[in-house]
């Protein structure tokens, strides 16, 4: 499990999934240097062999891969611009590699200004959620050269299963765009259809597994699906990051003049349910909109 | 193969559907009699061995089961009642199946009246569409008595790979119209994410298949998505046939008390499809509302 060592790199945002993440690459063996605005989960990970830096242009200094997992698109802004920035660090031919889900224009702006600097910039964003993060089994959607695709493959096959290379700078935020899209509508599609069994009187058990073989048959259904049988919301992936997410994919296809109007309500349902307290819940809680 | 060995199925509604599937059954040894508005397709199948009937009741008299797959609700009660109509010539201890996607409000009153004249009554709407009766690979979601379902299982077996009992009489078709709004949905799901997509640039192959790696995954990215990429719209389920079948599912949720936004926006969207000229196609044509 080797398969990195000696390999300096960098990350930024230690939450829920920057965390196992950074944890599985030092297993195989990176010499990691980390950046967290909360301090509590750095001290933890350098007791466990990682180093702190005191800001993200000295993670950058000491890196040839500089990984991003922070919240949103003015985070990863924020981390990258300014004094302390990742760009007034970065090493020549380091490559900057953003795993969040950030506005595509805003993608392309910033992979320019690392490139003026010398660097490169790859939109490597992932779907699977903490567990997938947890478990190594993310999906990484990955835009950017071939080149900077192709030394990044070893990480990304220690943090995923499924690594494709969709296109240039920004394919792999649209692919995302794209993903969070239909899981948004299919959860919506799921919770409609579980809800008129329900309120008819039919076992969502038996419903469900009729359903699971013919063409009903989705990811969503088998695993959202069940926790709305089961009624159990404890997140996974978050109503309001579904809602963020949504909007991010609706200014996208704003911005190239397609009206998208199914993900435009379901973002409208995510709204309904943050509004009545149920933002925090896994997104499956929009079933919860259903229930008499 | 000689499963069915002897047995008498009545088999009425001869169409893209129900062709194949009386041919599976006529192979598997039932002696088929068949009734069909339209007479080209009896002419055909009597050669082929089945004996044609004058009339739905004529079907009744020679037949334990009587499986009917025609168009919509309306036709299934034009079928069963009436001096000519199946329930006229029922056996004491037959069983309708209606396989076809019938409301259930009209289920459960057409399942009163064959019980009253004697017989049983069995919902079993599928999901698989044409090709899926030509393999004999349908999906079926059966409503009916325990001991209805268990004689059926036999005959179900012969046409499809997936059978559930669902629960009594109309379950079956709670299931149907739970699977439609799913697939329905999902393919305006699908739809959206590829659009979006392709207006922003990225290459429709690369997309889909790092979408299939995540909680993007369908049947219907992987079927209908790839009828979207190639601009194949052969039907398949069509546009206008969908869109009943949305209608139907959201009549049943209005007897509920149940409003299913999402539903109704793609039953419009449907419509939409539909008055632009593209009924006749297959249903993931949805698609080309999305095209520049």
């Amino acid at each position: 499990m080797a398969r990195l060592a000696g390999l300096g790199i960098g990350f930024i945002g230690l939450g829920l999934m920057g965390r196992p993440m950074s944890v599985h690459l030092m297993r195989a063996g990176a010499a990691m240097t980390i950046f967290n605005r909360s301090r509590g989960v750095v001290d933890e990970l350098v007791r466990f062999g990682m180093r702190a830096a005191s800001s993200p242009r000295e993670v950058a200094e000491r890196s040839e891969f500089v990984l991003l997992m922070v919240s949103d698109t003015p985070a990863v802004e924020a981390v990258l611009r300014g004094d302390d920035g990742v760009i007034a660090g970065l090493r020549k031919g380091a490559v900057v590699v953003d795993m969040g889900t950030t506005a595509v224009a805003a993608t392309r702006a910033l992979a320019w200004q690392v490139r003026a600097a010398g660097g490169e910039y790859v939109d490597a964003p992932v779907s699977g959620g903490q567990l997938g993060a947890e478990a190594a089994t993310l999906t990484i959607m990955a835009g950017g050269s071939e080149e900077s695709f192709s030394r990044l493959v070893p990480v990304f096959e220690t943090l995923g299963r499924t690594v494709t290379h969709v296109g240039g700078v920004g394919a792999g935020q649209v692919a995302k765009a794209a993903n969070q899209v239909i899981v948004g509508v299919t959860i919506a599609a799921v919770a409609e259809a579980l809800a008129l069994g329900q309120r008819a009187g039919v076992d969502s058990d038996r419903l469900r597994s009729a359903l699971m073989g013919g063409f009903a048959a989705s990811r969503v259904l088998e695993v959202h699906g069940a926790r709305m049988a089961q009624g159990n919301f404890q997140p996974g992936g978050k109503v309001v990051t579904h809602r963020k997410d949504l909007e991010q994919a609706l200014g996208l296809a704003a911005d190239l003049g397609l009206d998208l109007p199914t993900t435009a309500l379901v973002r409208d349902l995510f709204d309904r349910a943050a509004a009545r307290g149920d933002g925090e819940l896994d997104h499956s809680a929009l079933y919860r909109l259903y229930q008499a």
